[in-house]
């Protein structure tokens, strides 16, 4: 197991993935059943802006219920030993909402333009509230990079 | 885009990485705090036995914890443009509960034995009750494999 990372270098690791990673996985959760809460995954691409994550689904589909109904989402980046996991608050954009030139941006970034569909697109604005960031089990220690919305400063994180 | 694989390849491939892949994307939920559901995501590694998934996580962790209070889980294996989503019904095993040979596949497999830790760990069967497959857009449809628990007869996957 190679050592672990310093916290500034997790952290541009994290920032570099944001901003060249194509997919993310997205779970949300339903209580709508009644019987209790359904988990529900599903991997989608993304747009990062800097500091928020754009994503787009059908109005009708699991995903696309489950955020617009609780307004939460954990996403996870990156393959299972290199993970960015991200706990956020979700805003729902009608692509008449969305501004033309993010529209423009998202369909260039992922390749997909739910715009130009018939069926109902909803986009997605995730908005970090927390940020964690692991290769190994010996990175366990110092993952949180972000809480409450905001990045810790690198010299307070514990490792 | 390569063209889509039968339905045939398709359940090859999900058992073929059902044996060989390590980790898996772990997305429960959780209703407990009374605000709605929260999701939560974590990769972990897993044993498969040619039926069930094999998983094991602290009580204490919000996984532990939702997977006991629900019984319900969503998985993820793979990259995200080669995917196998697996929806199981979760059933919970103390380390006393669960058979010593299971334990040593278990930490032979994942290189990681809970049974030798002070903190509690909990093992959580995962018997997949319906399962998909698909790598990019064109995957979509036919992506049904199980349903309700039984492996879909070939011919009537629909594609």
């Amino acid at each position: 197991m190679p050592p672990a990372r310093t916290a500034k270098q997790r952290k541009q690791d994290t920032l570099d993935r944001l901003e060249r990673d194509e997919d993310v996985w997205v779970a949300t959760a339903d209580t709508s059943d009644g019987e209790g809460a359904t988990p529900y995954l599903v991997p989608l691409s993304f747009l990062w802006d800097g500091s928020t994550l754009l994503l787009a689904t059908p109005a009708a589909s699991p995903t696309g219920r489950n955020l617009r109904s609780t307004g939460r989402v954990r996403l996870g980046i990156g393959p299972t030993r290199d993970v960015v996991m991200i706990e956020g608050t979700v805003q729902t954009l009608t692509a008449t909402e969305l501004p033309d030139d993010v529209g423009d941006a998202f369909a260039e970034r992922t390749g997909f333009d739910p715009r130009g569909l018939t069926s109902e697109y909803l986009y997605f604005r995730v908005t970090p509230q927390r940020v964690q960031a692991w290769r190994e089990a010996n990175e366990l220690a110092g993952r949180e990079l972000m809480r409450e919305g905001e990045w810790i400063e690198e010299s307070t994180i514990r490792s």
